[in-house]
């Protein structure tokens, strides 16, 4: 895609779906014209000042009235894009919002491509790259702890520590640079110890914010719970009851649940994402087995199992399977949870730490699990303050520390000079290229494509 | 719920879910003051003019950013509710917006009820009851033709009918009235066969109207169709022909579907709701027979059936289904769908006018059964300009045909004016309560019960 600063885009800015209001965005020279000739109001939008707001009957192309809407305008600069740009605010619903989008469309606005509005702000210097896929962010997080971490990110703190980063390994690159116009001399512009500790100051740094960025993850996205185990040992009981909803249909016979269900529970500032799944055992029926093939692809992508054990058969019914569970997954964390408390006369104590007594038709026992469970989230999530959320970042700051590891053990056995200014320009310049101060339209496109429509 | 009008309120207006943006509305004395408490921006809101918008960041009650929003201003009583209105506009997604809802109820906002924004313009007489209604009706519309029809009832079209037929009752009753005080003297003030001739006009409206409402359902919701069969007959394979994709586990297993899945197709300005079902037979498993019960329970619900019969096995095969489907629910309109043409070598030509010969595996027929399925659906729908969408209304309407049914009645057979006048009396108020011109608290809390959160 190459950005077209010539024509104007139009989409709908809120999501789909049943609502008070929807907010159609326009962007580009011809958006207030463009919208003005749909609109019937007491004033032509065309003179009116930037940042204001008026009421009036949308039209459609053949005159009728589509909707009664307000249009705000904001006239360039002073707009999220940098272009003229207004947002009309119609009547909410799946459908109204398409026969504004269809007027203006006709009278020569082309729908927006995911994130094109966003795109323009940073072609327009509204923002930088960072901030740009903050944006993103705050509108994909999924838990408050997220969203707290991608607000500080467009607010600027991220940005700044880059920047800063940035501008001082491009200054102590260019005294090594400058000593080699010296060579002959012998001069010492940069301090070797000086620059090793600053350079390891760095390398912390960057080694925490790439550390940070799983732990972001689940905070993020939630922690992957799956409760799993032989066929009827309660799974999707303990499921319904973890959410507090029939969720699952539930019955006496072996093998009812055949697609996974999944389903979130928020605890503190972020989720626990669980999975109930098909019973464990071998079948020769092939859509239990279907079902058996999904559990296990649902197991690989979770941080904690769940097995669920029939306490009224046996403590240690399950134990075989906990243990090839734990072999073939090492970095899951698995509880044993002893179901069916209620239907024995004499509850046994838990056998081990990771081992939990529960009923999931009384509910004995659950909140305990929640308990165990939401440990783990915060082991998981520790000491996020900033924290890297993005994986282009991620990335970035690996090829960073890569280069600066270069640098630093360079600069220890006291290689040249030359060496190492490379390695501090290309940490700088990948720096850069995390602000979008460097870029090229593949990787715009592969940012971009990643909003949604609107924004 | 007694409306206070003395307080603040406040709520997310569109959608939730992920998006550019979320809109949140703040309605009341103190939504400017309670807004500018949680803003930094340039200026004081408290100071601006009405219908501007201002940049700024909102702030958590512990004084960090939750978000960068635009703040539009609407003072009383020139916005939506009548009352003074700030409108926030900050980032979409499943949470920002809750960030700041929790600020403003911090500093003295309350969470608003469902409609709440709309009850507050209905007592602020910024619109009657059939606007209110219309704009429900807008937001849930599902089809385009149902919301052709909303908004021009909420432009008025409907509201004036009504006024001017209530208007025109009452003057008549109060015409027959006059006549009772001059008894004595055996005046007529109201010429009786302009009177029955009136009357039968207004009948024939409300007729229509009413009539019009099941239309009108079915252009706002959709034509439903019922996909039912014996197990095996490639019920969830017509089903995913019909969608274009594959929505439902097919399987070669009879017995494979259980829940019902329901899915809509868009054609023209309407929808088909389509229903895949469970097979239909007698059964032992628990499980099953649950299905089958769930399907006979849409059966009740669906305007359409389509038979689906495995043509590879018998033309006749479920013929005795379908005349048992036809005596159980006669208004159903039934094809009968000749599946699986592709494992036959000769292709028999249909038997009857309802029946459909498709390979729901090759496509082939598909679009012909879409064409007899919007057949049926513009069928349902002709002639309706402006139509009966609510259900209030036509209670309303049947209330006042009844009572001006009687009235023409006794003025056919020449029975004294004060029965007469009390039946027109009785028509006029009805239509004054349809307008909301007379209301109970029980009233408005049933209509705006029905309304989202926001509006």
């Amino acid at each position: 895609m190459t950005t077209q600063r010539a024509d104007t885009i139009c989409a709908l800015s809120t999501p789909p779906g049943i609502g008070g209001l929807a907010v159609i965005r326009v962007s580009g020279p011809e958006a207030i014209s463009i919208a003005n000739a749909c609109f019937r109001g007491k004033r032509s939008l065309v003179d009116v000042a930037t940042h204001s707001i008026h009421y009036g009957q949308f039209l459609r192309s053949d005159g009728s009235i589509a909707d009664f809407v307000t249009v705000a305008i904001f006239r360039a600069p002073h707009s999220y894009t940098g272009e003229d740009v207004v947002e009309i605010t119609c009547h909410g619903g799946y459908l109204m919002y398409r026969l504004i989008i269809e007027s203006l469309r006709a009278n020569g606005a082309r729908l927006a491509e995911p994130g094109e509005f966003t795109r323009r702000a940073f072609m327009n210097g509204r923002m930088d790259l960072v901030q740009v896929e903050s944006v993103a962010e705050i509108i994909h997080s999924q838990t408050f702890a997220a969203q707290v971490l991608a607000i500080k990110q467009l607010g600027g703190s991220f940005t700044a520590w880059i920047r800063n980063i940035r501008d001082e390994l491009s200054s102590v690159a260019a005294l090594i640079e400058l000593e080699l116009d010296f060579a002959q001399e012998d001069v010492e512009f940069a301090k070797r110890h000086e620059l090793l500790e600053r350079l390891e100051a760095i390398l912390r740094d960057c080694r925490r914010f790439i550390r940070s960025y799983s732990g972001a993850q689940i905070l993020r996205n939630g922690l992957r719970v799956g409760i799993v185990g032989y066929p009827n040992a309660g799974k999707s009981s303990l499921f319904n009851a973890l959410l507090g909803r029939p969720r699952a249909i539930v019955s006496p016979q072996p093998g009812t649940t055949r697609d996974y269900i999944e389903e979130t529970l928020p605890v503190q500032q972020s989720l626990l994402r669980l999975y109930d799944t098909a019973g464990l055992r071998s079948s020769d029926d092939a859509i239990e087995l279907e079902g058996i093939a999904l559990a296990r692809s649902v197991i690989e992508q979770c941080h904690v199992l769940a097995v669920v054990n029939d306490l009224s058969i046996r403590v240690e019914h399950s134990d075989a399977l906990v243990s090839s569970l734990q072999r073939e997954f090492p970095h899951v964390v698995v509880y044993l949870v002893q179901n069916k408390c209620d239907l024995i006369d004499t509850i046994p104590s838990p056998r081990a730490e990771d081992e939990v007594i529960v009923s999931a038709r009384t509910g004995q026992g659950i909140d305990e699990l929640v308990k165990r469970f939401t440990n783990v989230l915060e082991q998981f999530t520790a000491e996020l303050d900033i924290a890297l959320v993005n994986e282009r970042h991620r990335e970035s700051l690996e090829r960073v520390e890569a280069a600066l590891t270069t640098a630093h053990n360079a600069l220890s056995v006291g290689l040249p000079g030359e060496c190492i200014a490379l390695d501090l320009r290309t940490a700088a310049e990948e720096l850069s290229t995390m602000l979008g101060e460097r870029w090229t339209n593949d990787l715009l496109d592969r940012i971009f494509s990643q909003f949604c429509i609107g924004k």
